[in-house]
């Protein structure tokens, strides 16, 4: 089936292309020394996870326990839920474990850790425990080599639980848009997670996992010593996000929207798309290097990039395209095809139940993923 | 059940609410003498359509052709699908006419109105089509009362199609905060159908539905002399979106996100959850009017707002609340639940398949609700 004949929108997955970014990660954590566990909230798909599995990474990461047990069900079982955990989520991993899955759990709160070290002491769950790092994101995680690391480390050991390493991401390195800075907030990354991992050591305690990751410091990382794993999701389809920080390359770009046009406003110089705000989110991520793309990069229906055409605003089901002359009303009849290159893939892909996969521009298959908690 | 034991995220809808809504916007539309036709786009769940049909509701409006398959599949057969129709959807809306939906369809494009007129002719199906009208969104539509609707409306009557009448959006209610001008842009937005449907029917045109609509001026509008139907959606449930813009007060939002409290980063003053950028969406609707709100109001899982505690940013799976002072962690400790009520409620609730539904604290029932194209 052509791509051409499908209804919009719709999501499409250039398989080629999936499979170059596939290897290129592969290939930087081969260089740097360390094992890959991507991660699958942005493609939370299993015939995903077994190609990414299929070119060598070890396992992988999840940003909710519904994927947890998504991926288990597709027997892969080596996967770390990289956000942090509650006591009220513990009976769903143990039930996970029971079923097979080799999950690691996070935290960087003692009191959850006590939790968890009551629960595995009462019903005899081995939980897997990573205390979180916070590398300079200020988001979860400790100061890199703080006290409460000994601490938690400490309860964990002492329980049924076991303390399996430390784990950080570099969330601000989506916020620089040079390969220095990138460069710098990589170091940073590593340098929090090993620093912690030297005085858990020197503590007596052992530490396997020591993880990274983001999709920019996975690619531009020149030094990994004393880092096990590393973590990224994005970069196997990449995005206008990824872009505007130099990341990518919009040939790189994987995944896009295909939509119809729908209505001319002349009046108001503007092409009307039917991918609005649910089809194509409503992610802003591009603005701090690239505010004129909007909510997406305007190609035709072969994925060639229209200079100057951006999805400028949205609404439910409306996406507004400026036009840049009136020609832009001859060039794109009501009833004909573009695609939209999304600002942030995962924040996009997660309104759709699956990939339309496409392979010399013909729908080979799909690939279904999972979406909700 | 207690919504208490839910896991996290998840979407709560408080019925009572629910239904004083549904009874608030009936009630407008029975003051000012038209029918409701309320958009589905915000519930998409058939229960929500059969409580909003009992309490007096005409039929429905969709966003997507997917919603009114989902709506004729529970019997509910009166649909118009308000968004610009291209012709490689019309197969579709024939095979919903022929398995019984009276679904009326919408244009401002004379290309799409011959082809629509085209297909009728060829095949006999009886689509029923409205003109769309711009009354001063500058989103789909042609201007008030302009030449290209009688052109559109003499395509449409020459053929097997048949020609329904004129509707219009007044979208950019959402863009003021005071009575009086919303009150003055229902008055523009009544004006922009009537007087297009005035000069259809001078030309001799048989005008049917005279249609407009959205949740600020269904609700303040004074007169709509020569108006037939109303079009609103989320009056439903409403949002902060609304209450930025004084259309109702928080007591009145029916519809919350239930999260956990998942980290403390002390260090950074803020407090994590796990609702994030696709549990909340990422929709920054307030900013016009009430930028310290956010991605949403934190609320105690009672559902009483917290006053100045908001979900300042998001990630895919975090949401950070900046403290107010230390004594927020005490107040929230790492496991404790908020609710959060949404910025715009048809983007939050997009990401779920269903809705708990809450009575007395207890969930009553499950609502399930359809996404996608």
């Amino acid at each position: 089936m052509s791509f051409h004949e499908l209804p919009t929108p719709t999501l499409l997955l250039e398989k080629e292309k999936l499979m170059a970014n596939i290897a290129r990660m592969q290939a930087s954590a081969d260089r740097l020394g360390v094992k890959l566990r991507p991660h699958l909230k942005t493609l939370k798909a299993a015939k995903a996870a077994e190609a990414l599995i299929a070119s060598g990474a070890s396992g992988v990461t999840v940003s909710t326990l519904k994927e947890a047990e998504y991926f288990l069900g597709h027997d892969i079982k080596n996967i770390t839920y990289a956000v942090g955990m509650v006591p009220a989520k513990l009976a769903d991993v143990a039930d996970l474990m029971a079923r097979g899955a080799d999950i690691k759990i996070m935290t960087d709160c003692l009191e959850v850790a006590q939790a968890i070290a009551a629960e595995a002491d009462k019903d005899g769950t081995a939980y897997k425990v990573l205390i979180e790092i916070d590398c300079g994101d200020n988001r979860g995680g400790l100061r890199p080599g703080s006290d409460e690391a000994l601490l938690i480390a400490d309860i964990i050991d002492k329980s049924n639980a076991y303390f399996e390493g430390v784990l950080t991401h570099a969330g601000h390195s989506y916020g620089v848009n040079s390969r220095s800075a990138i460069e710098k907030i990589a170091e940073q990354e590593r340098d929090s997670v090993v620093q912690t991992a030297t005085r858990l050591r020197a503590a007596g305690y052992e530490v396997n996992t020591v993880s990274v990751g983001s999709t920019p410091t996975g690619l531009h990382a020149k030094d990994l010593s004393g880092v096990t794993e590393l973590r990224a999701g994005v970069y196997t389809v990449f995005d206008m996000d990824q872009q505007s920080r130099g990341v990518c390359e919009i040939k790189d770009i994987a995944l896009s929207v295909l939509t119809s046009v729908i209505g001319h406003n002349k009046a108001a110089g503007k092409i009307l798309l039917d991918a609005g705000g649910l089809a194509l989110s409503k992610d802003r991520g591009a603005d701090k290097f690239r505010p004129e793309v909007g909510y997406g990069q305007v190609c035709n229906s072969s994925g060639i990039a229209i200079p100057g055409l951006y999805v400028t605003s949205v609404s439910q089901e409306h996406g507004h395209v400026a036009i840049r002359s009136e020609n832009d009303f001859k060039l794109l009849p009501v009833g004909s095809r573009l695609r939209i290159l999304p600002i942030h893939a995962c924040m996009t892909a997660a309104a759709y139940d699956y990939f339309n996969m496409i392979e010399n521009g013909v729908v080979c298959e799909k690939w279904s993923r999972v979406n909700g908690w």
